[in-house]
C-alpha cells in the first residue's frame, strides 16, 4: 500500500470532520480494494475542495445534497452526505428545504427520491447500530 | 390576461427579492407570451418554495447555483440565480466555491462551464446598462 | 396537520384519476411523514398540472412514461405511472411502444431497463395482492 | 455513396411524414457529410420505430418533445420535433401542455427552456421564409 | 415469435463476441417477453454499430463502461459491459482507469458507484456460478 | 498569482500533451481570471488521470468524447477533446465511431449534436487560423 501523502492526511481529517464514522468506513474499504481512488478522493474533494475558505460545512453539505437531490443518480452518496449535513450541525428541517428546492430545479420524482433518502438517512441516525455501513 | 391570485402576489414579491430587475423581466415577458407559466412560476417556486422557513435566500441560490452548475442544461438560469445570489448578499468569492463544489459532484467539464457562467454574470453586474436581459 | 386547502382536495382528486389505490398510499405515507411535501405534490403536479385542459389522461401518462424511462432516475416512480397508464385506459402495447421511443431519444440502456419496469408493472397489476406500495 | 437500402426508403418516407422539409434537409445534410449516420439516423428511428403501431404521430412527437423538454440537451432537435408535432396535425396548445409536464417532472429550468423552443418554433412556423434549416 | 432476419444473425453473433453467456441470457429473456425489442437490441448496437470497423471491441468496451459509469443510470448494464470488456481482452486496470476517468467528466460520486459496479463485476467473473443472470 | 507545485507543472505537460495550443489557451485564460481553478483543473485531471498508466492517450481521449457526447452538456470541452484526439494520433474515422457509439448508448439527439460537434472540431483542424479559442 502507498504511503499516504500530506494531502492525503490533511483530506483525511477533512473527509473525518464532515462524514465522521461513515467517512472512515468508506475510507478504510476503498483503500484496501483501489488504494489509489482511496488516495485520490481524500485528496481531491476534502483535502483541495471541502479544506478551503468562504463557504462553511453546513453550506457544502446543503449544496451537495441540492446537487446529488436534483441529480438522483448517486443515492447512497446522497443519504451519506445527509448524515454528513447532520455532523456539522443542520438541521432535518434544513435537509428537507433542500429536498423542496430540488422539487422546483429537478421535478417532483427527484423530490421524492430524495425525501426517501432524507427518511432512510434520519431513522439510521436515530439508530446508528442499525444502520449499515455505505 | 387571468387576474392574478394571492399566490401570485406572494412569489411575485419573493421573485423580486431574489432576482430583483431581471425576475421581473423574465415575469413580464412570460405573462404576455404564456400567462399561465408565469402564474405557475411565480406561485410554485417563489410563492410556494423560496418564501419558507429554515434557510435563508442566501443559502437557497447558493444550492440553486450549485444543482444548475451540476445539471449543465440551464446556463441562462444559471447565470440568472447568480445575479440573484449576488442581489441577496452572497459574495462572488462563496459563488466561485460553488463552481468548484460542482467539480467534485459532477466533474470538471460543469466546473469549467460553471466559471463561464460565473465570469458572464459577473461582468453583467459591473456593467449593468450592458447586460442582456434573460 | 395543517387542513388541507380546496387546491389540495382537487389534487387528490385527481392524483386517485390517475394513479387509483398507490396514488392514495402514497399521499398517506407522505402526508403522515411530510406533509408539506404531501400537499405541495398533490397541489402542483395533480390541482394545477394534470386537470387542465388540452391533452387526456392517456397523453399525459404515456408523456411522463416517455420522460422518466429517458431520465433513468426514477424507477419507483415510472412503475407507478406505469400502473397510472393501465388505470387511465391506455393498452400494454402503448406503454411498451413508449419503451422503444426512449431507445430513440436516450439509448438501450435506458430503453432496457424502462421494459424491466413495465414487466414489474404488468406483473403486479395482474396480481394486485403481490404488488408492494410503491 | 452507398446505396439505400429498403429499409432506408421506408425511414425516409417516415421522417418527411414527420418532420416534413426540415427531415429532407436534415437527411440531406447528414448524407453528404456522414452518410453512414444518415442511413442509420433513418432506418433506425423513423423506419423501425415511429412507424410501429399502437401509437399516432401525434403521439410520438408529444412523448419525443417531453422527453426531449426534460433532458434539456438537445434544443435543436426539440424545435426540430415541435414543427415536427405541428406537422402531423398537434395542437399549439398540445405542445405547450407538454412543456408545463416537464416543469412537474423535470424542473422549471427545463420547463422554461423548452418554452423559449416552443415560442422559437412558432415564430418560425409563422414565418417560414425567415426559419434557418437545423 | 418472428423469423430472425439476417441483421439479426449478425447482431446475435457480435452480442455472443462481447457480451459472451450473459448477452446469450438477456437476448433469451427479452426474446420471450418483447420480442421486437429482442430484435432491435441486437440488429441495431451489435449489427450496426458494434461491428463496423475503426475501433476494436476493446476500445468499444471502454468506451461503454465510461459512458455508463458518467451516466450512472444504467447500473445493470455497466456491469454487464464490465464482463464484456474482461470477454474482449480488457486487462482489469483498464477497466479501473476508466472508473478513474469517470471521476473528471462526471465526479466522484459517479466514479464511487463505477468502483462498486466493477468490484461486483470482477467478483462474479472469479466466481461465475455466483453472478446472478443480469 | 500563486506559484505553481510540481503537481501542476506535472498537470501542465499532460495538458500541453493531449489539448496542444488550445489547452495552453485555456489555462492561461483560467490562470488569470479564477487560479485556483486553473491550478485544479491541471493538476487533477492531467497531473493525477491522464499521466496514468493502462490507458494510452489515444484511448482516454475516445473515452473522453464518448462520455461527453452522451452527456450532451460539454459541447466546447467536447470539441477540445476532438482536437485531442486528433493531436495524440486517433483517426477522424475512430473519432465518428464513438459518436455513433452515443447513439446506442445516450440516443440520436446526442449523436447527432456529437457529430455537429465533430464537423465543427474537423473544419477548425483543417483551417486552425479560423478556429475560435475555446
Amino acid at each position: 500500500m502507498s504511503p499516504l501523502t500530506s494531502g492525503s492526511e490533511k483530506g483525511r481529517k477533512e473527509l473525518r470532520a464532515v462524514l465522521g464514522d461513515k467517512g472512515e468506513e468508506l475510507f478504510a474499504e476503498l483503500r484496501s480494494a483501489f488504494p489509489d481512488l482511496a488516495r485520490l478522493y481524500v485528496e481531491y474533494p476534502y483535502g483541495e475542495i471541502y479544506s478551503r475558505p468562504h463557504l462553511d460545512l453546513k453550506s457544502r453539505e446543503l449544496i451537495a445534497i441540492g446537487i446529488m437531490a436534483a441529480q438522483g443518480t448517486a443515492r447512497t452518496q446522497l443519504i451519506t452526505h445527509m448524515h454528513g449535513a447532520l455532523n456539522v450541525g443542520c438541521s432535518r428541517e434544513q435537509i428537507l428545504e433542500v429536498v423542496l428546492m430540488s422539487s422546483v430545479f429537478a421535478g417532483f420524482p427527484a423530490a421524492l427520491n430524495a425525501w426517501g433518502a432524507a427518511k432512510e438517512a434520519f431513522e439510521e441516525h436515530d439508530n446508528p447500530e442499525k444502520g449499515e455501513t455505505r
